[in-house]
């Protein structure tokens, strides 16, 4: 199958790897061009603009860090919507906001092409393992379509609605629901600690049952051992990013989301303070702080 | 081992049970006396009041539904404190809060008796089961003495602490952080279904990877479901007693607690309007009422 | 008139001394007998008991800090329920519980006895003034025979409902809502500071139009000359106190009051930081800090 | 003095004819150029274009409802800044986010210009007798050579700093306290209704005192008489769009604003239910449904 990726930053790396190695035809593009080497000695072609990459097949794969990327590269002369063909496929796998991607699933259909919302659960070593939650959505045959890439790329695709802004809702709701479960593990912490509890013993007990899963093992252990100012594995700054995308996709959707205000407020402390490029259970930090601990 | 038990509801006569099924010699009470008829006719030894079950060994299990009827029956002159031996140790194994707690060991105290908290998570039939998680929190000698009961009646046993207060505060914290989560899962819910994803859809997301755990599974299923009118297994107004020992907890502890506030609020509008004995879930029934769903 | 008056705190001895002066026949007690020192010199009648206090006219006064301080007067063979006489009236001049005051009226009603709830707004100056609000809650017949008394202490009058419950409904919406403006000035005034407006020239823009009123002018002030930590009108412990009367009166209401909650948290951690005694303005320093502001 | 006006709603209509009356010698813009017939009759000079209104005087104020249409006409080679002259004055006077209203004031130093903010305090009435509240920022020598047109629209001038963003914060830090004040009010005329008090007595209550201020006797009022399906003053979508502008600021200040984010979720709910044109105070409406009340 003859696919463009566009966007190589270590996730896109990872993800067009697995397509590659699926035996695909792969066109690749990144602006900063010595991203795609790695690829392109490995077999990728190469391609010099937005345009060839979304020219090369009937499919073409962003996987951007923002909207203003997106935003810039489809639009334009140069940009996606002008270079792809007529019936063609953008699967975008980036996490956007729900507006973009409205707004982007119109301008493609006003061209006459698609767009299939596909934005992806897992960090980069997942990815790299092919493992990757994939929330597939957009009108049916088109999933069907890229299929075959998405069991490349990962471990599982949820077919998650008729509309690539359903499949945004989706991951959006995911990250909001995390970070509501970070700041709800800074509060139960912090009570824990002040009542003789060692952060160890509570993580113990939390995911020992109720909250056996990755999102209080991880969170938690980070927590339990006061390491949030170690190495981000999502920096703060990026979470009120995501936090802020849930609340526009609240508002958009006439959603009220109180839980996800509380840790918007925590970021933005802890960001105030100078913590914005730290991990985000810095929000546990800023709830320490409020309880008399770690001043 | 000789233990006196008091308190047989659906999860006291579990308890007490796997106790007797042990091979301990068990001395049981409750106000309700043909509450412990089973257990009398598998061997027992029905204690006629309070005192008696409390004298009938070293170690006195209490597991009552609420702070008032634990407090009334350890004082006064018939009661557990006036029962109970020099050096006896009483194993309170409700959910009770902070300050009974505080206050009830401080009194063992005075009369030369140990105190030992030690609430449990998981429900009436895992607690038949003989899988309850508990959460010891007291003198290292006591609670070690207290082990093979502990064993009797559950899976694993933490040890939460050296004061009974710390067990309770764990306990607290671990309900406080669920309905956090029953809260953040009606929001997430709210917009992913307005945005177009089946409520299974997105349960099968959230539980598949980072919320693959017992609280997201059980309760996430009754809310993607809309089943919250259905049988209750723990009801808004329970559900709001715990939350009001967290907040208590978290106040005399100086602990801000935020997110529990939000459920908080949610599980009032619940009740104001008559569904206090549904589901605690209904508060993603009144998430998705302030979202214009379910007028 | 003849008039018991219980409860010579500052409060209550300008109240009382307000009576006096306006010619009625006072009895007086307080458990620290020596306040009451100055009253008697002018005229009042030393009670030696709650008793005789309440024997002494067909209407009694309490003006007490708090439930339990009223609770245990009222109660017992020497308390006020069993002192009045049948058809005397019960004035409760401070700010209590919902549920205290709902089951005094009903315990008075059963000894055919009426009370009235008349909590009060303005501080001891203004009581010495004779300047008091008064809220005043119960039936209409006695609030009338109360009205010379209401008169001597009071600049205004408020008819608030037919039962007392109602009366300390409206004085804990008044100190909720005085909460909720202190809260949200915090955050206005750290939003204008950090944007480089000067705290007085926020405080003018806010009291010369829109926010013209006594609670923006005195606690506007205190915020804007960071004076949180000088002189407390109004501790932050006592503010949390009141705080908590609002929360169980919206549970027991059915009414959520989510604003409330975040004053709940502020207060909270600056209790926490050993802040209880400093006036409850703290809630702005703890806001401040948040903002990174006030390290 | 000559000056530009751009922007003749309701608001600049008003404000443009006291700068007329006062005999200031005055060019209007208007995209809908009608809304300046009446100006123009008075003796007014209609401007064609923005650049026109630009170049008639060294101060051109501009009146606009949102970011977009400001934004709009600053930029291009038609725009405000390509026609003002080195060293004139823009003065905007509409409610803009902190963002635009430092980029613009940076756009407007790259060209030698200078930027005055100047949000306003009142309402159409209130602008139309010249009595406005004024909060000016920007270099001091700017603002003063503003003062006479500032006296012709408003009753006081407040200094608000020393930069346009500053102004812009305190109008934001204005319009998001009173929310929060509406919110807190529901909260409290909730509470007080649910007890037996009714909202006119509630009303007086309030206003006779503590919060007697417009603020709370005007919205008050809508609330106690639950008028808030009636004409609207302020609607809930454009109080959403100034708590947007506030959480922003916020978010760019560094501040957590976690009563504003109350306020946020009753208006997102309002709005989800169809009321987003009606007066914002249904923040109230929502409060008494989630308290059971207006069904």
């Amino acid at each position: 199958m003859k696919v463009g990726f566009i966007g190589l930053g270590r996730m896109g790396r990872a993800m067009a790897s697995r397509i590659l190695a699926a035996g695909h035809d792969l066109a690749v593009y990144n602006r900063t061009a010595a991203k795609a080497d790695d690829l392109v000695a490995r077999g990728a072609t190469r391609a010099g603009t937005v345009a060839e990459a979304a020219r090369h097949g009937g499919v073409t794969i962003t996987m951007l860090e923002n909207d203003r990327a997106l935003s810039e590269l489809a639009h334009g002369a140069d940009g996606l919507i002008a270079a792809m063909a007529q019936g063609a496929i953008h699967v975008a796998m980036g996490t956007h906001s729900l507006s973009l991607v409205k707004a982007l699933a119109a301008a493609h259909a006003d061209a006459g092409q698609v767009m299939v919302g596909a934005p992806v659960m897992g960090r980069p070593p997942v990815a790299e393992a092919g493992q990757l939650g994939i929330l597939a959505g957009g009108p049916e045959a088109a999933v069907a379509t890229c299929a075959p890439l998405f069991e490349a790329m990962g471990r599982r695709t949820f077919a998650a609605g008729s509309e690539p802004a359903a499949a945004a809702s989706a991951k959006i709701a995911v990250n909001m629901m995390l970070a509501c479960a970070i700041e709800a593990m800074g509060e139960g912490f912090a009570l824990a600690e002040k009542c003789g509890v060692a952060g160890a013993t509570f993580l113990d007990i939390l995911t020992d049952g109720l909250f056996a899963a990755p999102a209080y093992k991880t969170y938690g252990k980070i927590i339990a051992d006061k390491a949030w100012l170690g190495e981000a594995g999502f920096t703060a700054t990026t979470g009120l990013k995501d936090i802020n995308l849930a609340l526009a996709a609240g508002e958009a959707a006439g959603v009220p989301t109180p839980s996800v205000g509380v840790s918007r407020d925590r970021l933005i402390s802890a960001i105030a303070k100078g913590l914005g490029d730290r991990d985000w259970t810095v929000m546990a930090l800023e709830q320490a702080r409020a309880s008399g601990l770690e001043d």
